[in-house]
């Protein structure tokens, strides 16, 4: 008989929660805001409300008996092997914080629910919900790019989470490509992340636009207001031909075609998973990435290299935390 | 009782040869030109040849039974799986080359030698060395980086050495720091190797020394012809207080530091052997590259971060070939 888990996506605006089959993948699922005002203990008790709420709604139906247990995402320094989440961006008075402690407790004192839990870093998740049920399923080793607000990532060798000596494996929007460059995020010269986040993309379509006249299309896309350019107009109007969205796609397809070769010469990985809300410009961006990423890189090592879009969108997250409860190496994520 | 094994280190100008105990490491080693000229089975033959002469020698006194067998590090690329040579840099004459098979035949035919043998990449082999001999024993996880004529690496996470999915990982030569910048390498803009390479660095301090009389003893120990400039003197002139000199290797250090990380981020590794000719200048590099290392990753990665100098110079190769041999994962290197 097949496993099931809970799945749950701890973000600063929502918390994502699924319950999840080992083969048929989501079974059902929910989102709710995260009361993010309430600080840890408030925001464990939500956790373990949700995660009982689905708890009890699956063994209407499901057996008791097959429950992994519960997954938990969560952004930030996650210390899977002791259950920690440390200083969480977006989730204010968080210190250190034993989350996977405090959620068992909860789950056991108020609800009587006794769990296997525990916490991964959100992008880690991410990472291995398309390894297990979306776009990285046929790679055996890929990474998977989290292109948005932020530039993220998680690394899969031999179909299990890399996550490094000390957890922080993967931080690819840190990776430094223009040392000497201006771009600058979080104090730091030339980074994937500072070149290719969200907001430089539009900086960067808004820098290209200043002659009057070359983009009627995106200019009316955005209401003739360049500020209030959107990754979703740049992707309308490079599909309708505008020139300066294409080349706004270009130059970030070829950064992160750069960012990718790096990955290939250090890790010899050769397969990429591309997702995040910047993903959905799709070929716009992967056609010049893949280009950049064989200029980049020795012939000798062009061989296998693929791009492809995620496959799970926003719900890579809570798939892959509740996939991360059927997995093998589950007995290494608990105490020693 | 201990196992001993014989290490070959193939290399275009040299065939190094040395008998390894697991416990003390080398007992004896030779060094003989590489026959270049007479092609792979010419070059097989002489392998075969060195390693009877040293299993001849080493039986006199060790046991036959605790032989391990015999590791070779070659320059290209080696697939170790199927104990494959292609294309090696220096060695004129080779595709893709059957290596292990044929020094396993030459061995019994010529010699009536049956051996375990495995190929190596050389880089690989030299970072496995310094991992069980040298500067990388008291890391579970670090990562060896090469400073000669070339930058190379290896990578050692949980003790074992990491190959990749296709056996190329390490190649941190080719990670793109610069990506628009002026330094090119093997046709790829930006590389470390581009900005490092022994002669990009006295090409660095050629062009500082511009202006005559700033750096009297540097231009004394090159015989006033900046031309003749070499690492050896830059060192040499840099621990006098020659402050071209001292520039210099504080740019390779940050430009080193930049590149280390890269590797922080995207694999948290936080321990660097640096190994290689250049890595003479120890501290004059080690110094910026750790100033910068802590300059361009997020402070909650600090922890732990480590740039030691490598400590068996050439003889990692070596060393590390054999000690491959006593390795737990040997049967991986053997065909299913």
């Amino acid at each position: 008989m097949p496993s099931w888990a809970i799945g749950i996506d701890l973000g600063g605006t929502n918390i994502k929660t699924a319950v999840v089959d080992e083969v048929e993948g989501i079974l059902f699922e929910e989102s709710q805001p995260t009361d993010t005002d309430s600080g840890p203990d408030g925001i464990v008790r939500q956790l373990a409300q949700v995660a009982a709420e689905h708890y009890q709604r699956a063994s209407e139906t499901l057996d008791a008996g097959a429950f992994a247990g519960i997954g938990v995402g969560a952004p930030g320094a996650v210390d899977s092997l002791r259950g920690t989440l440390s200083y969480p961006p977006n989730l204010p008075g968080w210190g250190r914080y034993a989350l996977r402690e405090q959620l068992q407790n909860r789950l056991e004192e108020d609800h009587g629910i006794t769990a296997f839990v525990l916490i991964e870093n959100d992008a880690n998740a991410a990472a291995y919900g398309e390894a297990v049920y979306g776009g990285g399923n046929a790679f055996r080793d890929f990474m998977m790019v989290t292109l948005g607000t932020g530039v993220g990532g998680g690394i899969i060798l031999d179909r299990k989470l890399y996550r490094g000596p000390n957890g922080t494996a993967g931080e690819i929007g840190f990776m430094i490509i223009d040392f000497e460059g201006d771009s600058v995020h979080a104090g730091v010269r030339g980074t994937l992340e500072s070149l290719i986040g969200k907001e430089r993309i539009v900086e960067l379509a808004c820098s290209m636009i200043r002659e009057p006249g070359t983009s009627p299309r995106l200019m009316e896309l955005c209401l003739h207001n360049p500020e209030r350019i959107s990754p979703r107009h740049l992707e309308q109007a490079a599909r309708e031909g505008d020139v300066t969205a294409i080349h706004t796609w270009q130059r970030v397809g070829k950064i992160l075609g750069v960012g990718l070769a790096n990955i290939v010469a250090l890790m010899d990985i050769r397969k990429f998973v591309i997702g995040g809300g910047i993903a959905a410009a799709g070929e716009l961006i992967f056609e010049p990435a893949l280009m950049q990423l064989h200029r980049s890189i020795l012939p000798s090592m062009h061989e296998g290299l693929e791009i492809v879009p995620a496959r799970l969108g926003n719900k890579a997250g809570v798939c892959g935390a509740a996939a991360l409860c059927f997995a093998s190496g589950q007995s290494l994520l608990q105490d020693d």
